[in-house]
């Protein structure tokens, strides 16, 4: 049993006394920190960067040397599953992700394989043990995985940032073909995080990037009950110490009661809803974590100080609250302006613990 | 004092009794009709199509033809107005409407100049009476207008469809050069509503976007306040008639209760709120519009008809609901399930009123 010297982050998870608010950022190794950039060079391309261990630790640790995170979190891609389980993924430049073989018919979603993580996904899992060791237990690891709509969404529509309508016909069409791939999905990322927690992983988090396109009913059928599936698979503890789990559906604000009671640990929150709300709305059942607009960054130190103060003063007194960014930090923001919310998001904490 | 023969959605969004619930499509003369594309080749290209009052009449009508659509709206650009302040407003080749001249200094911002909606805009009001005359009385018609905030984000974009980033830097780097702006555009908005008010419009609605966008903090500040500004002058009656107004932001979910106390009659609703809770937490202050996801029409009548059971039922009886999709029809949608849905709506309403 291992508790970091650091685990503030992983107390806040469970609602347990802290002495400041823990804060880490999404997408904290990433192209606005110029040695990422360098290491992504080295690497070639973007998946080698992903498929290689020691590439994959160096730049998870990179935001950790300048910035006093109270975690780190696994550097890998969200579309590893559908990787492994054979769909083609590439980049295209200046295109995001693409899968060669999007799934579109019965026949390609019958023959979809639910991975082995310690087999098909390997280089995720030696990344994790090997992140692990090179943290000499300094912060916790956050372990993290797609959900299984935001999966689907990339399958179907081959690509991301699209008007979904490959996986929304698919949805109101022809929904047993989508709650096959979901299954699947879901049986997947449930092996793949209990894998990462098996290796190293002190908490988990499942991104619902897409959830927030359903409607409210499409939302519960096709993307909460999956990721319910998944939590009520994860594995509790590790040798002994208890593994939270966080879920963020970004735009999810509207259905947050229903997505507090799914079992997890805390809930994400993008900036769109007033964090004290929030708190009111789920009670003590989860933790929160957000939720800054990471536009913000874009500012002053000055404004950077007073909207993190906004926060903090919302949530109010009592553990319970992981601040972060309510999505991954741009890559045009200057690495100053992180540092100087990490210090504020520290230093203006205190006075609530 | 002039009453549509069918003024069912005007009783509507006043709550009065109807005998059905009224319904119409936002963008429901676009680009999956044939007739629409025709006219649209005819006219050359999509701004001239918007400038030409004959042809913008002829697309107004086109969905009347097809379907028993309880309104008509107004055929236009939604960024007519920053056109008219000089900003040279273009179309390029599958990139949508963009600015030669966008938007990003004191000096530009403070040269902004107010258009004048009978003289600068004149095309527009030209088109609403003539499309009152062709429509002959046979039901209302809709004028609109972008939101201010909406209408910035494309002036400091430059283009839709972004990240915000420009528009966000200003916003938390030097908001009061934002606040001039939507200064502005809530004046322009306010006097184009009105001229297409005392043109012929019978009922107005403004179109926030882009508003879903901001933190809850900045909505209020950025977007809410100018469109309150904006409710607060608009005429509200013309020629002895009530001219009622319908404010949509697009992922305003979460700030229902603010936005139904600004003053209009009505609030829009995307797909992703339950409208029987929008309606509860509303009461009596307004009128619904919505809620279906348009991605529902790419499906079968009968799925058609269930989703649109759904939300009459959650909805419940009385008056106080446009049936609407919850954004713009796609350009992929067939026709006939546009008509399939309209007749679900008239049909399986009745029994709620």
């Amino acid at each position: 049993m291992t508790i970091p010297k650091n685990d503030t982050f992983l107390r806040a998870l469970l609602k347990q006394p802290v002495e400041y608010t823990p804060v880490w950022l999404m997408r904290q190794a990433g192209r606005y920190l110029a040695e990422y950039n360098q290491t992504r060079a080295r690497a070639g391309d973007f998946l080698t960067l992903c498929k290689t261990p020691a590439l994959a630790t160096e730049v998870t640790l990179q935001p950790l040397e300048r910035f006093p995170l109270d975690a780190a979190i696994l550097f890998s891609d969200i579309l590893t599953i559908p990787d492994a389980m054979g769909l083609g993924l590439y980049f295209a430049q200046g295109e995001g992700p693409m899968f060669e073989k999007p799934l579109r018919n019965a026949v390609d979603i019958h023959a979809l394989r639910v991975p082995d993580p310690y087999n098909d996904l390997r280089y995720v899992m030696d990344a994790v043990s090997e992140i692990r060791k090179a943290l000499e237990n300094r912060v916790p690891l956050i372990g993290f995985s797609g959900s299984p709509f935001t999966l689907a969404c990339y399958m179907v529509e081959g690509r991301g940032g699209t008007d979904f309508r490959e996986i929304k016909t698919m949805l109101y069409k022809q929904p047993e073909l989508l709650h096959q791939i979901l299954n699947k999905n879901a049986q997947a990322v449930t092996a793949y995080l209990n894998a990462q927690i098996e290796s190293g992983a002190q908490a988990v988090m499942i991104f619902d990037t897409w959830g927030g396109a359903l409607s409210h009913a499409a939302y519960r059928e096709f993307s909460l009950h999956y990721m319910q599936q998944i939590v009520d698979g994860l594995k509790q503890e590790q040798d002994g110490v208890r593994i939270p789990s966080i879920v963020f559906t970004k735009g999810g604000g509207l259905w947050l009661e229903a997505i507090a009671d799914i079992g997890c640990n805390a809930v994400g929150l993008d900036w769109t809803i007033d964090i004290g709300d929030a708190r009111r709305r789920v009670g003590d059942k989860v933790a929160l974590q957000g939720n800054l607009d990471p536009s913000v960054l874009f500012s002053s130190p000055e404004v950077i100080a007073q909207e993190v103060e906004k926060i903090l003063t919302s949530f109010g007194s009592g553990s319970g609250h992981v601040f972060n960014l309510g999505h991954g930090i741009s890559q045009f923001t200057p690495p100053e302006n992180a540092a100087v919310l990490v210090e504020a998001v520290h230093s203006l904490s205190r006075k609530f613990h």
